[in-house]
């Protein structure tokens, strides 16, 4: 680090929109791993994917306009929407938690809606859209003339032999679909704050004419470095054996949730949660450390995991689903197995009771 | 670089607020600096002052609310307002660049404004404010009580031997004022995007609240960095040698300006900017590459110097004074003797014309 102090470029402004080298590289990346090509000026570099949202929102909306998110949704969705003086529509799941695409015309007729907002894989669903799903919804954004924001984070961890899936490669939708990615998930890395943003060219200008006031761009010593992280073999195997050992905690930590008496996990086809339904243990009641409680909502759930299972979840009411709960699979093996041991003794001591 | 890619904390996602260790260091900057104590708690870290800015203002008002800015201003003061759908009032300055009190009091008085802006040293002009200026800022914010966002990013480029003055220092000014600075000019480090915000508990909460969902905080490796700097007596003694090349800079540059005719220039306190009034070239024509140009703006005459005198000066309209143009100092004392001899004779030339 010491190197850093002594001089060099990277101390002085960089280009706002972000190294230009950088840019190219990340051409490449989509041009291979979504199959259509976008130029270094289609592309911009963000302080990670929330940044990119936060100015985007900001450049695509005026005041007022409705914004569909797809639920569940990241938690920072409708605030970045709200933060913008939009305002965030929710689009409900089917019972699979899969995007209901017949309700998710019938609002997007219904209201005067400006842009669409999801993650595919899904955080937290772990729902992986199909390309028929894309192309329904890629038929109603040019139908509607409407921005679809595609936030492919969780891109490299696909489960099952599959690949993923962009909107981005449907025909017809360039002029509609902007892309928000970022290394931060593949290389393990949200502390360098890095993203970036690929889209129509109007629109990355923007981005980039408002970053300039909101921001100035990125770290450069964070770009250089993520520009190693995209062109080193040896972070692309890093990424390969996450992906592998995410799989296998699913096909361990699902099957056992779904073995526990009303408890149903639907299996995540991708990024690296488990979002079971836990709505059978509403009304329930249990004791701790001499005080009494009732599991009213997913916040008491996980509250009562953390006390008698000793888990951490994250409560599903800020994703939009107060039913259910989030966990993380992103751990080693061996603290998946034991946590399923714990939440299965928990739950079945509070059945019993 | 490679090191970042290894493993180690630096990649993990850092607190919001910024890494706790900075910003106790950061206490100590300031409480030696400015001569009051800022908690950790108190101060956040931000994506440069920009980003600190972005958010502030956003933080601090409701849409339509009014933001005073003292003019001559930094470029983003105003962009910074209007993206959060706030208005600037533009507080203008007497005919020596300082600030006029009675026009501030008359104008807080007759608009509803909510917070007052400004950087001393100043960013274009170099002025830096005086002891009792801050005082007469400090009753009336505090009579109307309205926020003083203080911009001190220069304060370490303060010449003849001046102390910087912050009206954080004022007594009974705590609850209202609020600092940004950061590295950036220092050290001379922009590209790392770092900056930080001081002031009181609550504003802070809230910045941070907001700073979670807009960009989850800066990078850590540039924060990690940042710590070195602050704490290198090598760093320190470099800001020192800065101050002082800027100062002979100064005061070659500046004499030089006022000894060509029709020019006139203040005598910058501090910062890094000589701020020349031009309009008396307003109306003049020269030709160029066989082409006619007649001086109506300072775009204009900035063109003009790129053209004939090879030096780049940046308009004075964007920072709220069409009547000037603003040159840096942070150069070689050769490239300014240069600059001053090629401006000298294009302006002969014109007024010879």
């Amino acid at each position: 680090m010491a190197a850093l102090l002594e001089g060099g470029k990277l101390h002085k402004y960089g280009p706002v929109q972000g190294d230009p080298e950088l840019r190219e590289i990340l051409s490449g990346v989509i041009a291979e791993e979504i199959g259509v090509r976008y130029a270094p000026p289609e592309i911009a570099i963000t302080v990670g994917v929330k940044s990119g949202l936060d100015i985007l929102v900001r450049v695509l909306l005026e005041p007022g306009e409705n914004v569909g998110i797809m639920t569940p949704f990241w938690v920072t969705y409708p605030e970045s929407v709200k933060i913008a003086h939009g305002i965030p529509c929710f689009l409900e799941a089917d019972e699979d938690l899969r995007p209901n695409l017949e309700k998710l015309r019938r609002e997007i007729e219904a209201k005067n809606i400006k842009a669409l907002l999801y993650s595919s894989p899904c955080n937290p669903s772990g729902v992986v859209y199909t390309r028929d799903e894309l192309e329904e919804i890629a038929k109603v954004a040019k139908e509607k003339d409407i921005w679809v924001i595609s936030d492919e984070i969780y891109a490299k961890f696909v489960f099952d032999g599959r690949k993923h899936e962009s909107i981005l490669s449907i025909g017809g939708l360039r002029d509609n679909a902007i892309l928000v990615d970022g290394p931060s998930k593949r290389f393990g890395v949200p502390g360098w704050r890095l993203g970036y943003v690929a889209g129509p060219r109007e629109v990355i200008k923007g981005l980039t004419k408002l970053q300039g006031h909101v921001n100035s761009g990125t770290s450069r010593p964070a770009q250089y470095a993520m520009r190693v992280a995209y062109t080193s073999q040896k972070a692309r195997e890093a990424t390969d054996n996450m992906r592998q050992r995410y799989e296998r905690n699913r096909d361990i930590f699902v099957r056992g949730l779904n073995e526990i008496d009303d408890v149903s996990c639907t299996r995540p086809e991708g990024a690296f949660y488990a979002f079971p339904n836990i709505k059978n243990f509403l009304g329930y009641k249990y004791e701790f450390d001499g005080r009494k409680y009732t599991i009213n909502s997913s916040v008491d759930f996980r509250n009562f995991l953390l006390r008698k299972a000793q888990v951490a979840g994250v409560e599903g009411a800020p994703f939009g689903m107060d039913s259910h709960i989030r966990f993380s699979l992103a751990t080693e093996e061996e603290n998946i197995v034991k946590a399923l041991s714990n939440i299965s003794h928990a739950i079945k001591e509070l059945r019993s009771r």
